[in-house]
């Protein structure tokens, strides 16, 4: 690991909040999606109680992934891009070894 | 206590089962329409996870609440009917000293 992918410059960790927050926000907006037609369909109180363990599994699984903290955030990057919540052009400005990086973990997540 | 508030007959306990399942449909459905319209106003993740902790709260509450020992049934029915769910009409053909109990445990709800 080189210095370059592990120290975030100044730009760099403006690119990255907002590119963060992008996908964060693109996610939230999917499960919200969800959520409404879960609601307008249910029908009775298995219905509800579904929606409710659908919200509590993706509550768990955001609380993990979304970590913002710079020494694993080539990580979070790499699963937010496997699963399509970041896009390419969201990290348009970081080093390109940083992007190697992540784009490297994507590979082993969709590999696993 | 008389062995007929303890004693739930055969046909005590079918208008029993009855009333309990009419409320509990009764409730969940509201708490349905309170989700739908929650994820229709929603707007950005933290409306999202305001239905998350909405939906938690109510499935504790719920999980509380309908219990359906006949050792605790009029305290069940008491609590239902003080909160709405029940209606006198759901009770008719239960005897009267159980009657008297459950409207007497929804005063104690009302009053504390």
């Amino acid at each position: 690991m080189t210095e370059n992918e592990t120290v975030w410059s100044k730009p760099e960790k403006e690119i990255a909040r907002k590119a963060y927050r992008a996908a964060y926000h693109r996610e939230c907006s999917d499960i919200l999606m969800t959520v409404r037609k879960m609601a307008s369909e249910a029908e009775d109180p298995a219905g509800l109680w579904k929606i409710h363990d659908f919200l509590r599994e993706k509550r768990r699984e955001s609380d993990e992934k979304y970590d913002y903290r710079y020494s694993v955030l080539r990580w979070v990057f790499a699963r937010l891009m496997y699963e399509g919540w970041l896009k390419p052009e969201d990290l348009e400005g970081i080093s390109e070894e940083k992007l190697l990086g992540i784009r490297q973990f994507a590979e082993f997540y969709a590999r696993s």
